[in-house]
């Protein structure tokens, strides 16, 4: 790989997500070479990925170029690259554009859907973990529309308006409200001659509750807004097979749905070369500065490192704080260690959580205030408008909401490329 | 096809660009069953398709759902369809999802890339007349750009930036200057290791002036503004062939490029089953009545007609205007022969003609006025919004513009789709 020779440690960032992001970010200015790699040239804000998928937002609203975010960080460099391997023993990675030594190595390469060996599963269900697929999901919903009005029967036209969603974390809560908004405020008046009432909405889970991780509180109030919006819930139900056409359950009749959006599990974005006595449940065991015990300079931080505390002893949750927190941690412990000062361990700050479900409906835990309805609606909104990177895509997500809001509208219902089932 | 039954004539409208668009909003209202076609969800803007293809607006911006567009105007029925072939004698119309008998039959369906039968130009030249192709050119470009750190020569590098586009109209035109722009304030910032003055931007055309159709000071004018900003200007040439890496003109040395855009001419859309009589230069010869001749009850507008007057004996240009007004007369005589009434003949409008060539710099032929600069830069920007559709495409398209046009920036450099070489 073409890099410029330079006198400092190299440290190679596996990932630009939250965690490597917020890693590169802490060490601007600092005396080593940064080398970032990801297989995309910008970083998702993956919590507004169901509205790209729903006709919401457009990806240019959650996708920032990486190259921008750094145009002002002269000690970093970045490619556009895939890892297929590391040697941990002569700390060397292979990637698709050659290969190159490290000093330090972070793994930051999140996560990705998890369908727990269900082949058939894996092969008809849409996943839900990137720009394209959500993009896949939006095409194909659309299309199925399409089709919708050229079959002959009830019981097809049904099939195709079936949206099943499995998992009932804030992914599926907030794909399932969306679908509703969109079945009430838009597809009547874009499809007159389509009787919309047959469009059905269900969201499963081997769980009694949604949102399991939040308060009793939220989970009650976010069961009631589904509900209330004409979701069918599938609680304590778990997926048996899924051949494209029919959901057979373990414990309930089958259900016949052209649709089955997969949003029940995530693992971590192993990388080849990394000794498998590290990976635990499918992430990386890191210890308390999120180094990988027993491999000499590789650190993993975010949704593919597994790491404990005494309110997690099964691991920090997959979700974004953790990744820009440990980011932040290692940034601060690599400059430590440089300086011979003692390192941190990491402490997780546990923000809270929210999701919203439609329209002045969202459910919100922080610390010991838990919000529901309009106030923790705009809370939610808030909260992602400022998260999201850079000026412009905050505005236009503003915009966006704005309109959509006030208007009982999805902007982008538009089918750039079609989704061709294979 | 499931079309409802009607006690009104049904008019088969294929395709929802301009023309399509101005007729069955002038039919809006009227007794017609008005039905129609498009292989695409969404109307397209293709004036601004440069924009979408040079990282400066997103899809959503200049495409608009056409059931949006016609979710009021009860007469409408759109199908996303591909027709395959009409029989004009028994009045039916063939497409991938049914068959259909149509009283009225109006085919706009607008023009595609012209490679006048270079297979070796098709198949390795980029078009751009859709939205998809639009995207494949800026994820293109953009892996031009990752893949020139990659090289190993000086010569690999700059045939990796290089970028030839045949055609001096208004789309190559906008497109070089955009690339200028590009070239200038957005590259060197994102790829600090790569020497960006090694890009180059070559402007092809075997006419010898930019712009031929517009009034000789506009094209001496965007002639100085292409060659202030660095495009390499190549007047009086024309591509005898091109492998993918190397183009041959027929009187000049070869060039070393990777990428080649074709905007070089258009030629019709032309549907199977219509008489090759019908036919001349690519489009179907049409009356003044847009009535094709000879051939019952069948309309061509827009580009795919070609239609004379004193001052253009050679057809209609194929721009938007002619379609929109061609739309509107054709509509107005439909309903005027449902009453008895005369028919009017078309008659052409020229409002004028445009082209922006950067940052303060574009000219604009409006009657005897000639504008260039700053002024006609702001005229072509206005004109250009309260020509698209739909309040939200104008204000995300009007913030986009002033971002860029404040931060020197191109906002939308995502690579979201790779694309891959055939």
């Amino acid at each position: 790989m073409n890099i410029p020779a330079s006198n400092y440690p190299r440290i190679v960032i596996v990932g630009g997500g939250f965690g490597g992001l917020q890693l590169a970010r802490t060490l601007k200015g600092k005396r080593f070479q940064l080398l970032m790699l990801d297989q995309n040239n910008y970083h998702t804000f993956q919590p507004l990925l169901y509205q790209v998928a729903t006709a919401g937002l457009e990806p240019d609203s959650i996708a920032y170029p990486l190259r921008k975010i750094f145009n002002r960080q002269s000690n970093l460099i970045f490619r556009m690259a895939e890892v297929q391997k590391v040697n941990t023993d002569k700390k060397i990675i292979f990637t698709n554009i050659g290969e190159l030594e490290y000093d330090y190595l972070v793994i930051a390469t999140g996560s990705t859907t998890n369908f727990f060996g269900k082949e058939d599963v894996a092969k008809h269900a849409m996943p839900m973990k990137s720009v394209s697929e959500a993009l896949n999901l939006r095409s194909l919903m659309l299309q199925n529309f399409e089709k919708a009005l050229l079959v002959d029967t009830q019981k097809e036209q049904e099939a195709l308006m079936s949206f099943a969603i499995v998992g009932a974390g804030p992914t599926g809560v907030e794909l399932a409200g969306a679908l509703a908004e969109l079945k009430k405020h838009v597809l009547p008046s874009d499809y007159p001659d389509l009787d919309i009432r047959r469009m059905s909405i269900h969201l499963i889970d081997m769980a009694e509750e949604v949102l399991p991780p939040m308060s009793d509180k939220a989970s009650a109030k976010a069961f009631e807004y589904l509900e209330e919006m004409g979701v069918t819930l599938w609680m304590g139900q778990s997926v048996e097979s899924y051949d494209g056409e029919t959901i057979q359950f373990k414990k309930a009749k089958p259900l016949a749905s052209k649709t089955l959006i997969w949003a029940a599990g995530v693992k971590g974005n192993l990388v080849e070369g990394i000794s498998e006595a590290a990976v635990l449940r499918g992430r990386y065991k890191v210890n308390a500065y999120n180094a990988l015990e027993g491999i000499k300079d590789v650190y993993a931080i975010g949704d593919v490192a597994w790491q404990t505390n005494t309110d997690f002893p099964n691991g920090l949750p997959m979700v974004a704080q953790v990744a820009i927190q440990q980011g932040k941690n290692l940034g601060i412990n690599i400059k430590a260690k440089a300086q011979q000062k003692t390192q941190k361990e990491f402490k997780y700050k546990d923000l809270g959580s929210m999701a919203t479900i439609g329209r002045n409906k969202a459910v919100a835990d922080l610390g010991k205030l838990k919000l529901h309805g309009l106030f923790a609606w705009f809370v939610w909104m808030f909260i992602h408008l400022i998260a999201l990177v850079g000026f412009r895509n905050k505005v236009i997500t503003f915009f966006n909401w704005s309109y959509n809001y006030l208007n009982f509208d999805r902007g982008v219902r538009l089918i750039i490329r079609k989704f061709e089932k294979t």
